[in-house]
């Protein structure tokens, strides 16, 4: 486990009606730090992540990223040394807890190390590493559209909450993302992680599958904290999610790439409401048509 | 100029006491699309955005990976035919201004095309394209650390209504993140920018002054609508922008690299209260020692 948060001195000015108030205190912070992702041995992205479940992490971002589709295919990881953190650092040899390397399993394909298949992603970011447009879109190798699952309207109302309950660590810093997944028969939760980004929360979470050896994820659902974008939606699509839930905005690609894939996409999910804009036929609405 | 929104059919399902509504009606989306930026032909980077000031985005990209550190080292920017968005897109000559061919002016050394320096940045990441932590840190051309600027803690305070003002349409769809940079001695507001990524709106907002020859940014204040994170300080920096005010957390390692840059770091500005995290001595606090 990781550091989840930092305390750090800060400054709170108060402006008051004739006069200002300030107050020196200690702050929680989230923590963000590198990852860099080995596959290997060979440097494969650096993430911005929140540390913590860093095996989960790399083992989504591999599905995310098209490299492996099932459990069986991821081998182990080990954090190795590698460089620290901050400016000037150097310590090769020192275990920073940044640097994981990852074995497959015999047989399966590295990446390729071309220029178009690096990344870099920062704590908000999701899948990088791509020079041309082409390079975008991934193919996923489970089939979404197929899924059979219906849920309530009432069940995907009720995920925010349930969500925002598994949050410990934006309570004392309002600074993290989450993500969390659902069975859909059952309304159980399976598992829920917490990040800067929200792409590396969703990734822990399909991260979590894959060493469950669970992929695909079908009859699932993911619930997000924050809004829906395009890598969000690649990202349930590549893991077999068949329904992706978000408090709030779709982005058009979200909403085009969830239509094409054949995902349900739900957004502003908040209190007695929410948007269906894909996948109409998977949420169950009493005593509608 | 793009289209910043998008009209989507969207079903609402609102659970009432004992009964269910469902309303059919056309949502408007924030539009997000990529954005493919070459230099001198070469493609550099992917960036999920949306549309609307690419020029100023792709200026804005080239200062925070430390391609260009004046505007007189960018020359012009044409659309060019690409790749169209979409599954199954091709249209090789059709113009779908999704990809931008930037011209650096002659001596301007054109970046490195090797693997750790390309990217593919989605609608909330940044800096992208990194194979090792090592390649993470950039390093900027300007000295932020000296900027002798000064402003009340009631002016930062002011900003994020200000910020909120011009976000047009944020209002419409609740799906973008802005940013905008005002003067620090007179409060003026330069420019505003919104985008799907936070990352976006800082490279377009920084873009604007590289096509304004006004870079350095010495004296102004950058204000962003969401939280604080490494990548965000990172592109202050390197714009030469002393101050750097957000309405949400900032993450720890936003906090290391502003103490170590020297920039002044706000967050959790809001109604009456702010935090200062690093750089205090830019903050004037009436009454306070």
């Amino acid at each position: 486990m990781g550091r989840l948060t930092a305390r750090r001195p800060v400054l709170t000015v108060t402006l008051e009606s004739d006069a200002a108030r300030t107050r020196r205190r200690p702050d929680t912070l989230a923590v963000e730090e590198p990852l860099e992702i080995r596959v290997g041995g060979e440097p494969l992205a650096v993430t911005m992540r929140t540390p913590g479940h860093d095996v989960e992490l790399a083992a989504g971002f591999l599905v995310s990223e098209a490299v492996i589709a099932h459990g069986g295919q991821f081998r182990s990881a080990i954090h190795c040394g590698g460089p620290g953190t901050g400016a000037g650092a150097t310590g090769a040899t020192e275990n920073t807890y940044n640097v994981l390397d990852v074995a497959l399993a015999a047989g399966v394909a590295l990446p390729a190390a071309d220029a178009a298949r690096r990344f870099y992603t920062t704590s908000s970011c999701g899948v990088c590493g791509k020079a041309s447009i082409d390079a975008v879109e991934t193919v996923s190798a489970h089939d979404v559209a197929g899924d059979p699952l219906e849920v309530d309207a009432a069940f995907l109302l009720s995920l925010p909450d349930r969500l925002r309950d598994e949050q410990a660590v934006f309570t004392k810093t309002g600074g993290l993302h989450a993500a969390a997944l659902f069975d859909g028969a059952s309304g159980e939760l399976l598992v829920a992680r917490e990040d800067v980004g929200r792409h590396n929360a969703v990734d822990k979470v399909v991260g979590w599958a894959v060493l469950a050896d669970r992929l695909p994820l079908s009859g699932t659902v993911l619930q997000v904290s924050g809004r829906a974008s395009f890598e969000l939606v690649q990202k349930a699509a590549m893991a077999g999610i068949p329904v992706l839930s978000a408090v709030s905005a779709p982005s058009s690609l979200a909403v085009e790439l969830a239509e094409a894939r054949g995902l349900t996409l739900a957004g502003f999910v908040r209190g007695s409401s929410l948007n269906v804009y894909t996948g109409p036929q998977r949420v169950r609405v009493p005593g509608a048509d």
